[in-house]
């Protein structure tokens, strides 16, 4: 498990008061990053040397608790699935200990060219250090 | 069933080339009021006269197909389902034809205090013309 | 001068119940491609047949009144400037006839290895096609 | 002068494989929020405290060098003039010593209701420690 903290900014709030629901998407993403930066990884690299993209084909969010400007939210990101050629990750968002949000992301694995790929397993070895790992 | 259209505009891409996962949840809320308006109703309206809100408590999407720079999006809203408390629409995402991303909303009713409240029926039934609504 | 309408999302505003300011830049943003699309051309097909980008080296907004969730604005764009290698828009955003922000945007001519280009000049023509363009 | 540091995610670039040019003013108001923290203060409570709120009425933006995915900007803020209603904050965004991108906005101090309002002495005095500022 990797955590991050994320500044609610004015730009994420809406006239509800409470953060826009899609911007958990944003900040799952921010986590996904560090996620892959804290196992020795950056997508970037990834990208440009395994030649692989990992396009989300599924995302999902619950909302438990209205997030607010100017709190520090922590995001917890975990990889909670790797199969042949996806993989998924979990979030949780909290504010202290209060739960605002969870969800997950299922991403694919495919080549510049569009075709599915195997997650190349030297990858996913590092992935899993430290985390229960379904498969 | 009530469709829009949205023209993908560069703010809306990523570095991939294509509409960044989080944006299919802004297409969503724009269909969902013009879902409302073609209804009869504005979601301005409910929150000022009705004094009730619809914060959304849970969302999902999935990605088929990417979208692109410059795209007509054809966005189609349902209402699918409709309880004492919540309800929840049904999103379908086309280019042409071709089946760019699908997903829901479910949304609480709650009042200008936080409390859960029932969906008024009046409303209801208003939101359910021409729909196939499960309840 | 082209004129496009846009409707404020949920997601476009803040907490403060107004657009957020930077959005003003994305309304911009899609009012540029319908101007080029109204002269006959399109920033997709830019890019793909000349090889060229517009990317934007300067931007201005002054708000003058606060816009709201499901107001109707009318964005008009219009090209106030064509150099060699430059080209400015102004933009103004107005609720009816009330004028909400006006803005600029300046953008320079670049091949896609990121060298500064004239401007073609058979591009130059159509664009002004009907606009008040100082040189 | 306050510094920030902001990592670029893959929802803030576009197409083009550079930060789409509105976010630079997501990044100023995250630097603006820090700033106000560095100062003592938070614009939460100053909206909840003081009761005034302090709208963007104008801002600009330059764009020297595109950011990219992953980058790790220094936002730098520094509030460059303080009148009797109004502020004026200058930004420089910057990957090591690269000048990004840099900019100004202009806020009005206005009360609940609307009305223009002088900025509170106090409050002046607190933001402008350390700061070199016109008046």
């Amino acid at each position: 498990m990797v955590r991050i903290e994320i500044r609610v900014i004015y730009g994420d709030t809406d006239q509800m008061g409470v953060v826009y629901y899609a911007n958990y998407l944003r900040y799952f993403e921010a986590g996904r990053t560090e996620f892959l930066r804290a196992k020795g990884l950056t997508y970037r690299d990834f990208e440009e040397r395994e030649r692989l993209v990992l396009p989300v084909v599924e995302a999902g969010v619950s909302y438990h608790a209205p997030a607010r400007y100017d709190d520090l939210l922590g995001v917890e990101i975990r990889l909670t699935e790797a199969r042949r050629a996806s993989a998924r990750f979990g979030y949780e968002v909290r504010r202290g200990e209060e739960r605002v949000a969870s969800g997950f992301t299922v991403h694919a694995c495919v080549d510049l060219a569009g075709r599915v790929r195997r997650l190349p397993k030297s990858l996913l070895e590092r992935l899993a250090v430290g985390e229960e790992v379904a498969s």
